[in-house]
Formats: C-alpha cells, structure tokens, sequence
C-alpha cells in the first residue's frame, strides 16, 4: 500500500498526473509512495506565487519570525512521526533521522528568535548611517530589502527536513515567497514538513508552493529579481548556471566538497583533542551512511599516521550496517539505487590510487542499497588525483599521509594538500599548537565556508564539523559551487538587494527606521 | 608625432608588437598615441601577479592604506597633466576631466583612509563573535579574508582614471593582486595613472599589472579564486559569464542601466527641491557628454510636466558643444566614432516611440564625434519599450508623463515604470513629501544599488546622483549586471572570501585578532 504525495499549489494540494514515480524503503526497497507533478500549471503557481510577495514585504520582522514559530512549534509536535518517515523513506537510523528532523526544528527556531530580536522594522540596516555633506543631516545608509520576486529552492535528497527548512526559514524572514522542491526519492519527509507548516495557518497566502516532484517549466519563467538556491550536483550546478544566466536570476549553489580533517603534528593519542579528532572522523564517515555534504572524505595525519589508521579502522569494523528500524544498527543504506550504483563506482576510482584498508565497493546485502564504511589510504596523497577531486557520496573516506617535520612544513604541506580540493563547505583541524593552527587556518581560509577547530579546551561540547550551524555561513568557493547560506542574519543577503539611500537623514530613518535591536 | 603606450608586465614597461591601436583625440580625430599588447606572454604575466599574493596578504591594511596613500598623492602632484590627457584623449571639457581625475584621488585617499583605521590587522572580522557551545569558550567568528588569486580589472572607455583607481583601491586593501586592463580607445589617462603609481616605488611587487590593450587569452588561463570585475555593456558581460563560468572564477558586472530620475507631484518650480531637480538633471545629461553609466536616461514628472521641459530645454539650449580645449565649451564629443555610430542609431530608435524636444540624432560637426544634448518627450511612456531597455551613452534622456491624482497613486504609477528598467545602478527622486517617498523609494528599492533623495534640506551640499561616492555601494540587479563595488569596506568583499572559524575563542582572536577600530 503506498501513499501518493501531493503538491502545494496556488494554495490548494493538488496530485500528479500522467507518470509518476515511485518512493521505497531503502533499506528493503519496499515501495513507499508515489509521486508526479504532471498536469501542474507552472506559470499560474508561479504567478500566485509572486502574489504573496506584497502580504510578506509588509509584515514585520517580528510577524515573519511568528511564522516561522508556528512552523517550528508544529514539527516538533510531530516530530517522531517525521523522524519514523525518515527512517523509512531515507534509510536513516534513528539518529540520523533525529538530526535532520532536529536540525530543521532548530534552524526554523533559530530564525524565528532573529525576527523578534529585529521587531518591528521591515528593511534589514546594513552597517551605519555615514555623513555624506558638510553636515551630519546629509547621510547615506545601506539596506538589505528583499528582492521583488520568488525564491525556488532545489532540495538534495539527504536532509529532507533541514534542506527544506533552512532555506525556507531565511527566506521567509527576508521576505520573499518559496516554490520549494524535494529531491523526489525522499520527499516523504519533505512533504510531511510541508503540510505541517501549511497547516498551522500562519503562511501568508502565496508565501509558500510546495512541488511534489520535477519543477516543469518553472526556471524558465524566472526573472532577474528571482533566487534559485539549489544543492546538489556540480553537473546539475553547470545547467542551472547557463540556464539562470539567460534569465538573469540569481543563482545560490551548493554542490561537491571534498572536506578534510586535519591532526595536527601536536596531538598524540589519549590526549582529549585526539580523542575528539576520532570521534568526529568516525561520525562523519558513518552518519547518514556519509550522505551529508559536510562529511570528511579526505583526513591527513603525519606522526600519527599508523595510529590514526589503527583507531579508525578498529572504530569502522564495530559499525553494525543493516535495516536502521533495528535498535541495534549503526549505519544504514544509502538512500537510493542510483547513489549505491555511483558511490560503489566511486570506491573503485578511488581503489585504483589508494589502498583499501576496510570496507570496499561491493554490496553488502542482496536487498537495500548498503556499502560498508569504507577507508582507504593514500600513501603519497601529492600523487592522487580522484582523492581531491571526486567526492563519493558515502560512508567514504580516504587517510593521506603528510610529512612534514616542524610545525611550519606540516602546515603548509597540508594546506596544499587540502587546496588540491579546489574549495570546500568545511575543513576541521584538530591542534593545540597556536603557530601550527595560524599558518594552516590563514592559508585554506580563502578555499573555505567554515573551518572547525578542535582543541583540548572544547572538546566536550562540538557537535564536530559535520554539523552546520544556523550562525554560522554554510558553502563554500570554487568546486563546493560558490554559494552561501545561513551565517544569521548572513543568510538573509541571499534573497535581499543591498541599496544605498542618500538624502536628508531625517527623511532615510522615516522611510527606513533602525531596528530596535539587531 | 603619436606616443607609444607601454604594458607594466612581469615588473617591467614593455611594448607590444605586431598590430597596434591608435588613440585619438575625438574632438578632432587627431591621432595621440598607439597601443597593443602582442607578443606579452600572458601566462607568465598572471604567474608573476600570482606571486605577488603572499606578499600582498601579509601586510597589514595599515601597510596597504600606506601603499594607496602615496599612490593618491602621487596623482595628485600630477593631477593637471592628467586632466590635459582626459581632455585630449577622453573629449572631457576641464569640469568633465576635474571629475574623472579627482574622482580617482578622492577613491584611493578613501581606502588609504580606511587601511588606516583598520590598523594592524590582516583579516577582515564580519560581525561579532557568537557563543556555540555551553560555556562562552566555544564560539564562532566570520571573517573576510583575500582570496589566493588575482583580480583581473577590465575597465570601460569612459572613466580611464576613476574606473581604474576604484577597482585597484578595493583590490589592494583587500590583498588582492591586480592585473588592469583599460578600454583602449582612452587609455592614455589609465596608463599614466598605472605609471604614477608604479613609479611610488610603494606597489609590492607582482601586485600590479597593467595591459594597454587587449587581455589575450588571460580570462582562459583563469580558476576558482580569481575575480574579474568587468564594467562594459551587457553584450560582453554575457560572453564574460559564460567564459568564467567554465573557469569557475568570480565575476562582477557593471553593465547598462536605464536610471531614473523623478520629480515628486509636491514639487514645484521656484522651490529649493526644483532647482535642485533641474541642475542634477541638466548636469547628468551633459556631463562627460552623458558618457556616465549613472547619467539619467529617463524623467518622470507628473503635474508640472509642462514647466519641467520648459525648464530643462531652455537649459540644453544654452549648452555649447565643441572642442572642450576650449574654455567656453560646455559639452565635448563622444569618446569614439564607435559611440558616435551607437548613439544616433540610439536616439533614432527612440525618437521612434518618443517626440524629439531639442537635439536628435545628426552629427553637429564634420570632425569630431558631437552630437547634440538631446531630450524626448514620452507622453504614455507606458507604451514604450526602447525607453525602458535601450541605454543610448550619450547625452540623451527621455522625459516621461506620469498620471496619479494622489501621492500614493503617483507613487504606484511612478515605481512600476521605472521597475520597466529591469534594475538600474541609482534612481533619484525629488520630494518633500514623506508618504510619496516611503510608497516610492521602497518599491524601487529592490531595483536599485543606489537611491538618491533630493530634497530641500540637502539642496545646497549634494553632487548629484551621478556622483559615485566611496562609502556607497556601486552596482545594481538585472539589467545594470548584478554586481557591487565599493561602500567602504563592504567593496573589499568582491575580492574576498568570507569564512566562519568556530573553536576555542583565545584561539580564534589569536588567528585573527579584532581590528583595533573597524
């Protein structure tokens, strides 16, 4: 028996026509759901989409951030209801699930408290007034108002919730209205999450279209005041890319990443900052089966290098992998057959300059779309070229050696290493060696979103660098697609124009007064 | 007797060979000088320009602001040969090249003002530092910092000093390498501004190239962490984001704009807001011969439309046109016979939907490329299209009849046709009146980088909206190419990647120490 998925459009659910596809159970490929969006009328969702856009630019901050509040407040009423989707549809354990479902509850609650701090204002201040005159009554201001158009998000498949609810949430709270697309092979979760805000009432009429599958003709009819922010693939990126560049829409992309956790030449193991180094590796490799665009996929060791292999390779045996509706299973498939078919292709690239020192690219199930995690290890990692290039979308990792002998060499041997990336979401360095982190954070900073820093004096309370925070920017340059989310307030640029405003200062706060606090 | 121009490349002024370009004066087609850039190896030209990186980043923004400093004070020593070039070479008249070659000075001091303030540091903090964890130890931090590549500044015809100055100045304090290129038909003034400020001695080496012509295959040489800011039409911008969008480098346009300029329905003549209304317009058609990408190129007027092109045409009236080495003359040609050709197709296709007043799309001259000041009349600008899409660069404005019995209905009417534009670079607008403005302004907001507010009490301190100022944002959506330069430091950030670092906050704030004042 399987559900059929319905679309949010022009403010009425409505079901597929024609072919429709077919969600499973990853773990037992039992069909699940099905799902189309055929018989849409794309240019009339679009339209009413834009005609929520008026109702959203005249509410508050404050209003905006109720929205979202109800938002928050009703999935996590329903929250094991989601996390039981999730681990049906996207093979995710029960953690895993709690961490996508929990991410998006957190990340819509997070923006939320952002639109009560700003209040009753409607336009974002961008730094301060500057006198502009010979008198202080000539000024400039800066502002950040939301574009005048629609904001389509393109979700990946492997957060169903935190996708759909970190973009929506900077959106709404910037003022833009949403045409939000799942990937269509987990969009169990997503839908769920969509009626739940739908359903509380607070969503101003057009703020929000939901489609339930392939977007149509809809990025053909986008303008230069519209936002597409879309994660996935760089292939799918490079299309977007010419596509929007003919209609003039921006265009936010999240894409590869080939994140690297860095041991400093300092850490030794049994010390805390080792430790943590190893707790993080482990979860990223295995959390969500290696399914996030965070997770490690290259770690570089020097003195430590056969300890490191020894406590990671005993760590990945004692993962249990199997059907994540059992209690006792530690990782569980990958979410689809085209990703088992891709990663195991993907370990093979990788087999043929690195070697295998667990795991491999055979299937471990004769039903579900399960890999073992897998590590390999690259000796003369200079010589690799599919380590820092290719990022296999599993429970994956390869481990280079880097030589190095003082602290200065190890950090500028691995910052060339973790350049050859060619820019990424996220680089973890594990270190308390001051003139070791300075060299190493300041030389990968430009090829970086984010850099997490593992120490002694955090080490009981990161949530390690998989984790992507609602305060703190999320992209990254060059191959991680050049794009920029969340950071706060940050991730609210994206669907604003920033516009200086010159004149009478009196007249510039009359039009656009300072937030009471921001 | 014409001048040969020299290319600053790998350190050293070098003469390009095989096929030149030759430089004239547009008042009087005399030739001034030749220029080109065959046989430089542009390989070699970017890794010298890469090698200046390092360099570049480990001075502090004081030691930048420094570098800028002398470079401003240099150009200043020499700002009257400079503004005889701009003369001969740019069809300036004396004010027109004062505005250019001061534009320039003023940019840099500005950034060099900014280094200064900046201090010590070498990284640009974007906000303040948020608590992540349960205690105030674990915290993250935004910051700016350069990215490892180079800047590649192509520049347009019609400001060779300020467009050059502006682009380096944001380029230098950021940390960013500089290969300059500008439009060759005028660049007799950026040449001798690049030879200034090579010959401070202050420039660390390979932080500054200069090409007197055309970037060879440069842009194909180009990656992820490089940055071309182009400013130019949107015919070459196009081409340009195709290109760097396979390279994956970043791109920057600052592309045509159909700016606004609007008289409020309180306005009337014989007041402070008039006269300022009348002048700015006035000044922006005729200045530089309306060569500016912020001149105004439509004017919206509603009750006092008829006393508006009284006003104005009694002004063009009285405008001199001629060689601007001439003290008496007012308004000189355009810059080249390819701008001559464009903008009297220009003027004929809008004198196609639109009344000629004064002016029209002869040649006034036998030599030289003049035309006349030129304003049409749109009575139903609603129904026309080219006034709306087609930016003629020249001295050519459309005025345009606005309905609207109320202020919030000339509001409406008012903002819906300029929004016509598709995105412009500054919208002015001209009112005392509150409620007229708040409904205008933040309707076009979104429309615009920059929103100028003429008003009675600025009347007698502001240059216009023509005027690019340093501490606002330059740039705008859709039409105007979706770019941003300047507004202070904000302008740093084009040349920079922002990076979150979460850790230990002692290890942060030693990483990256806070500015002493930012």
């Amino acid at each position: 028996m399987t559900t059929m998925l319905r679309s949010y459009v022009q403010g009425r659910w409505v079901e597929g026509q024609g072919t429709l596809a077919t969600l499973v159970n990853p773990a037992t490929e039992e069909p699940l759901a099905r799902t189309g969006t055929g018989g849409i009328d794309f240019a009339a969702a679009l339209g009413h989409a834009r005609g929520g856009a008026p109702a959203l630019r005249e509410m508050t901050f404050a209003q905006r951030g109720e929205v979202l509040r109800a938002w928050s407040k009703a999935l996590h009423a329903h929250r094991d209801e989601l996390i039981g989707l999730a681990i049906a549809n996207g093979g995710n354990t029960r953690g895993d699930a709690k961490f996508d479902v929990d991410g998006a509850i957190a990340t819509i609650a997070h923006y939320a408290d952002l639109g009560a701090q700003l209040g009753s204002v409607r336009a974002l201040r961008d730094g301060d007034a500057v006198q502009l005159g010979r008198t202080a009554r000539y000024a400039g201001i800066h502002l950040w108002v939301p574009r005048d158009g629609v904001a389509v998000h393109i979700n990946a498949f492997n957060f169903p919730a935190w996708g759909t609810a970190e973009k929506a949430a900077a959106s709404l709270l910037a003022g833009m209205p949403i045409i939000s697309k799942p990937a269509t092979s987990t969009a169990l979760v997503a839908s769920r999450l969509a009626e739940l805000g739908i359903e509380t009432g607070a969503l101003p009429p057009g703020s929000f279209t939901f489609l339930a599958g392939g977007p149509g003709d809809l990025l053909d009819r986008l303008g230069p005041q519209d936002v597409v922010a879309f994660t996935g693939s760089s292939q799918t990126a490079a299309k977007l890319r010419e596509q929007l560049a003919r209609r003039g829409a921006r265009l936010n992309v999240e894409a590869d990443s080939l994140n690297a956790a860095v041991l400093g030449p300092d850490v030794t193991p049994d010390s805390a900052t080792w430790d943590l180094f190893v707790a993080d590796v482990v979860r990223d490799i295995i959390q969500k089966a290696g399914q996030k665009c965070t997770a490690v996929r290259r770690i570089f060791a020097g003195p430590q290098l056969d300890a490191v292999q020894e406590a990671l390779v005993e760590r990945l045996s004692a993962v249990k992998v199997g059907d994540p509706a059992r209690s006792e299973i530690g990782m569980g498939p990958l979410s689809t057959a085209d990703q088992l078919r891709d990663v195991r292709a993907g370990i093979g690239k990788l087999a043929r300059e690195a070697e295998t020192l667990i795991g491999g690219d055979k299937s471990v199930e004769t039903k579900g779309y399960f890999v073992a995690p897998t590590l390999l290890l690259a000796r003369d990692p200079a010589a690799a070229a599919a380590v820092h290039r290719d990022e296999v979308f599993g429970p994956v990792a390869t481990l280079c050696a880097v030589p190095g002998d003082s602290a200065q060499a190890a950090a500028q041997l691995a910052a060339g290493l973790v350049q050859r990336g060619g820019g990424g979401l996220v680089c973890s360095v594990y270190s308390d060696d001051r003139d070791f982190l300075r060299a190493f954070v300041l030389a990968v900073a430009p090829y970086h979103g984010r850099i997490y820093l593992g120490s002694e004096k955090v080490a009981g309370q990161t949530m390690g660098p998989g984790t992507v925070l609602p305060q703190l920017v999320h992209g990254g340059p060059g191959h991680a697609g050049g794009g920029e989310e969340l950071g706060g307030l940050r991730g609210l640029q994206l669907y604003s124009q920033r516009v200086a405003l010159q004149g009478d200062r009196a007249l510039l706060d009359s039009i656009a007064p300072a937030p009471e606090k921001q």
